[in-house]
C-alpha cells in the first residue's frame, strides 16, 4: 500500500455495469444532477453557517465529527486515543491523527466511507492522489491551504454546493437565535430548525431533569405535569414554526407510538420528577408523548420524522469516556406492524399528517413497512438510513419497497449527515443509485425511459417538497 | 402526464437485462410460455362461472376487486369514498372512478399492478394508448364495448387464457352446487372448490357461532363440542372431494401448527359457545385445528395450504366500513420452527401430507422455510405470496431458497388473484422470472440449458400436478 | 433424465454473467487460485489423517457423511432406511445407494451439493459423465478404482489439495495423541485441534454426566463443582494449544454470551449434578460458560468461534433412529445485539480476544453483526455458514455486511465440513464469489483492480491467517 496511487471519481460511478442499462442510467441521472439540493434532515449545527468559520484542519474536519470512520478504525484496534481524538478542546496532533487515516485507508474499500471521501477530495478539494502513509503530509497541507481559503468558509459552499434548503437538529430548549439570525442574512430561507424533544421523553435518563428544566426557562412556563409537558411542547413548536422549521425528528429503541392509560402517564411522569422512573416507563412514555406529537402535527403540519430501533450508547465504558454518537449504537430488530397500529388507526387518514419512518432493520422494508406505506396515507418511507445509507442499502431499498409502496410513497433522499462536506456526494450517490434502479426498470421494460426520468425528478425534487412543506405560522 | 402514450407489452419483459442471460431466458421462455395454466389457488368466485355473466364495465372489472389498486391511491389520499366506491350495490359512477384511476397511473410505475395492468389491456383488450386523464374515457369505452363481446364472458375466456384447471377458495357451510353444476357442463373437471374453513376457528369472533350453525344445517349434524366439529369437518372434506377438491387452505396470524392439551380444547370450544373465548384462546385454538386439519389430510389426502402471518382488518374503521380485504392486512414476523415442529414431528414424514406453506415474511426464506422443505418430504414451498407475488418477490424467492431446498421442494406458481383477467399474466409473469433465475444458473454454468428447459417444464407443470392431485374419493 | 450427459466444470463458473465484470472477475481470481488453502473450522476426523486408509467406495465417501445429500434427498420422500444407509457399521449395497443418488441428481440442480460435487467428480476423479440412472455403475466402478490407488489417500489428498493447515472439532475429553502423532509425521504443523466443549455445557443433557466424568478422567482432576470445571476447560485449553491448536468452538440456540448471578450458576451445576438441570437452566449456563471461555481467550489467545442460533435434533424420531448431525437441524432468529452486549462489554475491545461469530439467520448481517463486527476489534465475521455457505449466500453475505463493516473486519473462508474431498472445490467457490464482488466494485469504479486483487489476497491468506494466529503455549 506504499506506492502512490491516483485518486478519481468516475463519472460513472454507482451506475449499474451491464452496459445496456448502464446507458439508460446516464441518462436519467443527466436529468437530476444538476437539481438543487433539499437537505431537510441532518445534524450540521446551526453555528457552522452563523458563525461562519473556516473549517480548521483535515483532521477536524473528516475525522474527528465522523463516526462512521473512527468506529471502523476502531474496530481494527485504532483506538480514539490512540486517533489523538479529545472529548472537547483542540487535537492534540491533528497531522498524526490525519497520517493514521491514511495509512489505513484500504479498510475502507467497499464502504460509503470511501466513496463520499473520495468525492468530497476529488470534487470539493482537488485532490488527486490516494491517502497513504507517504501522501498523508502532502494531502494535510494541501487539505489546510484550501480550507484556509475563504471560497471553503461554510456559507461559500453552501452556494457551490447548491443546497436549496437544509435543516439542522435541535433540542426542544434551543433559543433559535442562529436561525433567525440567518433568516435575516445570507442563508435567507435556507437554513431551518428541526424539533427534536427526545431528551425530554428520557424520563429515567439522570439528564432529564435538566432538559425540563431548560424547557421551563426557554418558554417561560412551569412544567410540572404531564399536561403542562405538552403544552410547552406545543410552544415550542410554534417557535419553530416561525422560525421556519417544518419538522420534528425523534427515536426510540421500539417502534411503538401509542398513548398509555392517563393514570400510567401520570403516575410516569411524577416518578420521573422524584427520579424514580423505571426504563419500562420510560419506553411506554416515549411511545405516549409520541403519540402526542402526531396528534400535534395533525394540528400544526409539522412532519414527523420517526427514527426507532437502535440501541444508542451500547458500550458503557466508551459512552462514559467519549459520550454519545461515537459509533457505539446498535440496530434492533423492530415491530412496526403492531408499534405504530395505535396511530395509524388514530391518525393514519389524517390529511394533515406526515409520519417519515425510517429502520435499520431491513426485514421491515418489504414485510411491514411498504404495506403499511401503500396504505396509509399519513405514513411516508424515509430513505436509507445510517448504516443502510450506501450503494447497496439503498439498492435494496428500492428493490424491497417499490413494488408494494411504488415510489411515490418514498419521502425522497436525507443525508442526516454531520459531515457539512459530505452532503454533495451523498445527494449524488442516492441520485445515482436510483438512475440505476429506474434504468433496471427500462431495461427489463417495466418503464418508459420518459416515466423513468420524471420519476427520477421526482424523488430528487417533488417528494422532499411535498414531504417537508412550508408550514403556515 | 398529459400527452398519449403508447401502451407496449414487450416481448422480453421482466427478462433479464444483461444480453447473455437474456438470450438464455428467452430460450427457456418459449418452452413455457405454451404450456397450459394451472390455478390451484384463487379468489375467483365460482358464480363467475356458473352465471357466465358480462364482467360489467371497467371499473368493476379492474378498480373494485382489486385491493391492491385501491390501498395505493387510498395511499395518496384518494380513499374508496372519493373513487365512488361502494360495499354493496353497483358504483354511482363509474366512469368517474375509472378516471381517477387512469390520472393517477404513474403511482403504479414500478409495482405488479402496473404490469399486470399493462399485460391485460394490451393483451387481452387490444388497449395501444396508456392510461391518464386524456386517455380515460377512451379507454372506458374502448373496454366496455368489449365486456360486452360474448367472447369476453368468464367461460369464454376461461379457454382463451389456457387455463386447465381453477380452484375457487370456499367456505366450510358453501353447497358446492355451482361446482357440481359446473362439473356436469362446460366447466367439466376444471373449476374446482378448495375448503377454507377458518371462520370456525375463529372462536373470539361474534360471527362464529353463525358459522358453526350453518356448518350443522349443511350437514345435519349438531356440532355441539369439539368432536362433533371435528367430524362435520371429516364429513366437509368429503363432500369437496366429491366435487372435485384437492385441497384446503388456512390462514392465521402465527405460524403455529399443534396440539391444545384436550382438556384445554374443549374448554376453549365450551368458552366460545359461551361467547367468552378469548383472543389467545382463538390462537391456540387456530393451532390445534390446523393440526387436526393436516392429520385429516394425511387420512383424506387433500393438500393443505397454510397461509400465515397477516394482520388481518388492521385498519378498525375502514374495516367497520368497508369489510375484510380491502388492503388493509398488514403482515408480520413469524417463527415457523417452532411453529411448525409438532405438526411436522407428528405428520412430517407421512407419504400423504403435502403442507404447502406461504409466507409475508421473506426473512424465513432462507432461516427457516428452506431447511424446513430440504429435509421434511411433508412440507413443500408455496410461491411468493401476495406482496411478493412481483417480478423483485419472485426473483428474492428462487435465491433466498433453491440453494437449500432445490427447485423440487416448491410448488409451482398459485395466481391467488380475485382478479379473473389477471390470471394469464400473472403465470407469464412467474415463468419469465423463473425463466430468468435458470438463465442466471445456465450464464454462470451451474446448469445445463436443457436442464434448465426440463426444470422450467417441471415448475410449471409436473410440480402443481405433484403437489395438488386428483384425490380419490 | 435418461440420457447420458457429460460432466463439466465450466472455468467461469460462478462468476458474474455480464462480460464486463466476468473479465475483472477472472483477472481478480488468478491472483487467488493459486494460493494454499487454510482449513480453520472443520469436521473432518483426525482418525482420517492418522489411520491414512483408503476412502472406500463412492457411497461411504459421498453420500454417508454428507447431510446436505442426505436431507435432500429425505426431503423427496427417499429415507435413510430406502437408502441403504446404516447407523453404524458398513453399508449393506453401496452400490445400490449411489445407484439412488445417481437417479436423483436432477434434485440438487441449484444447490451448492450440485456444484460440489460436479467439481470433485470431474476435478479429483476425472469423471466425464452426469450421474444418472444409466451412468450410475459405471460411475461407481471408476470411483471405487480411483479410491483404491495409493494417490487417493487421505494424506496425498492433503498434499494435492494444496491445504497449508486444517483444523478438526474435538472434544473436551479428547487425548490429542492423533494430533500429536501427525505433528511428528507426515501431518507436520498442518492438522490441528479446535476445542469444542459443548457438551460440559448440555447440563439438562442426559448424557452431560458422562462428558464430564471424561473430562475428569482425561485431566486428572475432581471437577465437582464450577470452578472445578473451569480450572478443567483452562487445562484442557493448555492441553490444545501444546498440540497447536488455536481455536475453540461454541455451538448455542441463542446468541447470548454473558454471566449468570455467580449463585445461579452454582446451583445451575449442582441441580446438573443431582441431574434435575432444566431446559432455561442450560441456556443460562451455556451462556455464562461462554463468557468464561471468552474470559479465558484473552489469556491464552485462543481463537473463540461462535455458531449459534441452530435448534439441533428438531425431529425426535430422526434424532432417536440416526443420532445427531443428520440434517434435521433448524435455525431460529437471533438477537446478537442483546446477546453478545455483556461480552462485548467486557472483552471487545481487549486485544487478546478474536470472536468469531457465524449465523444462519441472514437478517442479522446489516442489521446487527456488521454495525457489532464494524465498532468492537474484538468481534470478527465469519463466512456464511451451512445452509448460506452457498453460491448465493456467499454473495448475499459480503453485499450485507461490507458497506458497514468492510472487508478487514471478516475472517476469510472456512469450510466447516466433513466431506474432506469437497474442501478445495469449497475454498475454490468462496475464492470465485469473493472474485465476482470485488469484481463489481472495480467495475462500478468503487475500486481499482490492483486493489480488488490485493484485497482478494488479503481474504484468502492473511485474514485467516491473523484470524488464527500461532498461540504461545
Amino acid at each position: 500500500m506504499a506506492a502512490p496511487h491516483p485518486l478519481v471519481s468516475h463519472p460513472d460511478r454507482a451506475l449499474p455495469p451491464d452496459p445496456v442499462t448502464r446507458e439508460i442510467a446516464r441518462e436519467v441521472l443527466r436529468a437530476t444532477e444538476i437539481l438543487p439540493i433539499i437537505s431537510m434532515h441532518g445534524h450540521v449545527d446551526v453555528t457552522t453557517f452563523v458563525d461562519n468559520a473556516p473549517f480548521g484542519d483535515p483532521a477536524e474536519l473528516f475525522i474527528r465529527p465522523d463516526h462512521y470512520l473512527t468506529r471502523m478504525l476502531g474496530s481494527q484496534g485504532i483506538s480514539r486515543e490512540e486517533l489523538g481524538l479529545r472529548r472537547e478542546g483542540p487535537l492534540p496532533d491533528p497531522r498524526a491523527t490525519w497520517r493514521l487515516f491514511c495509512q489505513n485507508w484500504h479498510l475502507f474499500r467497499g464502504t460509503p466511507t470511501r466513496y463520499w471521501t473520495t468525492d468530497i477530495l476529488t470534487g470539493i478539494f482537488g485532490v488527486t492522489e490516494a491517502p497513504s502513509a507517504e501522501s498523508a503530509d502532502r494531502l494535510f497541507d494541501h487539505l489546510s491551504e484550501r480550507l484556509a481559503d475563504p471560497q471553503y468558509l461554510p456559507l461559500a459552499l453552501l452556494d457551490r454546493f447548491g443546497i436549496d434548503l437544509i435543516s439542522t437538529t435541535d433540542a426542544a430548549d434551543a433559543n433559535l437565535a442562529g436561525h433567525k439570525d440567518l433568516a435575516r442574512g445570507h442563508g435567507r430561507g435556507r437554513v431551518l430548525p428541526t424539533l427534536r424533544p427526545d431528551a425530554l421523553f428520557a424520563i429515567s435518563s439522570p439528564a432529564w431533569r435538566e432538559h425540563l428544566d431548560a424547557l421551563a426557562r426557554v418558554t417561560g412556563r412551569e412544567v410540572a405535569d404531564l399536561s403542562s409537558l405538552v403544552a410547552a411542547l406545543e410552544q415550542r413548536r410554534g417557535d419553530f414554526i416561525a422560525a421556519g422549521g417544518r419538522a420534528t425528528d425523534h427515536a426510540s429503541t421500539t417502534a411503538d407510538i401509542g398513548p398509555m392509560p392517563a393514570p400510567d402517564a401520570a403516575r410516569a411522569f411524577a416518578d420521573a420528577l422524584a427520579g424514580r422512573a423505571t426504563g419500562e416507563q420510560e419506553q411506554s412514555f416515549v411511545a405516549h408523548m409520541l403519540f402526542e406529537m402526531a396528534r400535534m402535527s395533525c394540528d400544526d403540519g409539522l412532519t414527523m420524522q420517526f427514527h426507532p430501533g437502535s440501541l444508542r450508547d451500547y458500550d458503557s465504558a466508551t459512552h462514559a469516556t467519549w459520550g454519545p454518537d461515537v459509533g457505539y449504537d446498535i440496530p434492533v430488530a423492530l415491530d412496526f406492524t403492531r408499534g405504530v397500529r395505535p396511530v395509524l388507526e388514530a391518525f393514519g387518514h389524517h390529511p394533515r399528517l406526515r409520519l417519515v419512518v425510517f429502520t435499520l432493520d431491513e426485514d421491515t422494508y418489504s414485510r411491514e413497512l411498504a404495506p403499511l406505506a401503500g396504505a396509509f396515507p399519513a405514513l411516508v418511507l424515509g430513505a436509507p438510513w445510517w448504516f443502510l445509507d450506501s450503494p447497496g442499502g439503498m439498492r435494496r431499498f428500492r428493490e424491497a419497497v417499490t413494488e408494494t409502496a411504488g415510489f411515490y410513497n418514498t419521502a425522497g433522499f436525507v443525508d442526516d449527515t454531520r459531515a457539512f462536506c459530505s452532503i454533495p456526494t451523498r445527494h449524488d450517490l442516492a441520485r445515482r443509485i436510483d438512475a440505476g434502479h429506474l434504468a433496471g426498470l427500462v431495461a427489463e421494460h417495466h418503464l418508459g425511459l420518459d416515466e423513468a426520468i420524471e420519476t427520477a425528478v421526482h424523488l430528487v425534487d417533488t417528494l422532499p417538497r411535498r414531504t417537508y412543506p412550508e408550514v403556515g405560522a
